[in-house]
């Protein structure tokens, strides 16, 4: 009989039940997707761009060269855009009502509001061009955008952290089924990543380095290598909580996104998209997340995290903060190195 | 325009979004309920007792009084239990293998398993008479199967918590649809529990009061009231990061179920019973989980969390660990509250 293992995370106190018991083949996870309610008029399709907040950033095709521009405050927008970054029409985090509130250290109290930014990134004018399925220099200008809202919005006094995340497939929480990723800045650092900050720093004043660079070196050594390049590393993490999870680390040390080289924005998607088709072949198309791990400040090493939705957290998780994985993270990245294609 | 409010958690350092701008009536949250497989054979049904492990409690009926038993290592196995307790096929969290690891102080490198107990709490001999439909009589011994079972896994040497919770809905993640809660006994304090024991731990240091009978002191005077008698409060918590989320508060501060009075048995029934048929009744049965907080040492002030499930964490809850909630607080509560009958 095979044992269940009990691993925490590598930096926050989070603990994994991998269930070798329960143990599931990652094929024996693919199940229907139930479709999107298909709405009259998709508001983030190409000739709606009327339909939302005017876009504070496009990535436009003109004469054969992407220009970067944004929608005019009045009158007739374009329809010719590559990647669209829009206002968030029901923002989970609201702008500054107050011009004072943007000088303000942090204090909810003293605001009384959420206050921060929440914005979507329409990722292609084709309906349900998901990363998987973009061409990488579609692909390229998605990140581009990202990498270019982060530097906009880190510049702001009263953002302290920069999410930016996908969800796929409406299991996973993408209400709209046009392709689309968000981008919710935060008055306050986060508590996963402040937990993951404050053991990285933690590691470093005990070991003398980072604790993401010698994950890398470890792990790309293990079983849970998926795929590695010059740029780039995706495991499956030693404590995933989710079957199928899976991360993208940046081998260059580096705290944040801002500052990805041309190369490395073209490195990161051909590793982006290699890995989610590997995942969309290998378990029917799944819903999922990722997150892209992050801080403004020195002393963190960026990753992208993606989690597969093929399971659901229940009360046990849900009040216990412990979570049980069918899948351990071997046997997902065999399956997810096989499905890789080159 | 109303403003989203940022909310932290009474005692983790967990932080919400009640999203008012996004905000929903409790009624807009029902939809239709996804029905679980119907398997030609349900394992927890009356006459299919040999398809599980013996019960390690039975209560059954006997001339009229309820009388306290378990399953025969062999042979025939009783038919006219009231509420059944068997160890889960698979288990999360297994028996120790080795006498030895029965002894030791806890480390999971020690042992290379998860190491535990994982048990299943048949509810009812009615395949789907869940807490909101079941007599109180009934539920009354269901509470009594909780009870036994802490104070047996408790008493063991490398049982360091006992999680007990109940999956409603197959979308809540019940695989069975016939009534039953889990209990799970773990080799450490999940994560929740030790950072809610720290924080009442630092409050009872400075303020030299529980925490938690000060929360029920002060919510009971707010808009979050759901119901309250002699000796239970029903609030929905200032910072709840499920819709309809609430909890129901012991008056009597204690540390677990295991010396709840009769008479605490039979109010908790009523309670439980009351609030659950509420919900059920307001949002269309939806999914739920709930999740008793308990700990086995002193210093912590056991309750119970109801988690309905009524949205989706997506990518932003799940890599920052800060939520987004579209029902307040006070509305959950005012809803509820008038949902309830005497």
């Amino acid at each position: 009989m095979p044992y269940n293992e009990l691993r925490k995370d590598y930096l926050l106190d989070r603990w994994v039940v991998i269930a070798k018991e329960r143990s599931k083949r990652p094929t024996d996870l693919a199940k229907a997707r139930p479709e999107a309610a298909k709405s009259a008029a998709c508001p983030l399709c190409v000739g709606n761009e009327h339909m939302t907040p005017p876009a504070v950033l496009l990535l436009q095709s003109v004469d054969g060269e992407v220009k970067r521009g944004h929608d005019p405050p009045e009158g007739q927008r374009p329809t010719n855009w590559l990647v669209r970054t829009i206002p968030n029409m029901y923002p989970a985090f609201t702008h500054p009502q107050r011009s004072e509130d943007a000088l303000k250290i942090f204090s909810t109290a003293d605001f009384g509001y959420a206050i921060g930014l929440h914005e979507v990134v329409v990722e292609s004018p084709i309906h349900e061009e998901g990363p998987a399925d973009a061409s990488l220099p579609q692909l390229e200008l998605v990140i581009e955008s990202y990498i270019d809202r982060f530097r906009a919005l880190a510049a702001k006094s009263y953002v302290k952290y920069i999410s930016i995340f996908r969800n796929y497939g409406l299991e996973a929480g993408a209400s709209l089924s046009h392709a689309h990723s968000q981008i919710i800045a935060t008055p306050m650092i986060p508590t996963m990543i402040k937990e993951e900050k404050q053991a990285a720093d933690n590691y470093q004043k005990e070991q003398g380095r980072c604790v993401f660079c010698d994950i890398i070196e470890r792990e790309v050594k293990t079983q849970r290598l998926i795929m590695e390049n010059e740029d780039f590393a995706v495991i499956a993490p030693y404590a995933s909580i989710n079957p199928m999870e899976f991360w993208i680390l940046p081998k260059r040390h580096a705290p944040n996104i801002g500052n990805l080289t041309p190369e490395e924005v073209k490195s990161l998607a051909a590793t982006l998209k290699s890995s989610l088709k590997a995942l969309k072949d290998l378990v029917n198309d799944p819903p999922y997340n990722y997150g892209i791990h992050q801080t403004i400040e020195e002393g963190y090493h960026w990753h992208l995290e993606v989690y597969p939705k093929l399971s659901t957290w229940a009360g046990f998780e849900k009040s216990t903060g412990v979570y049980i994985n069918t899948v351990t993270p071997e046997s997902a990245a065999e399956a997810l190195k096989k499905a890789i294609k080159p």
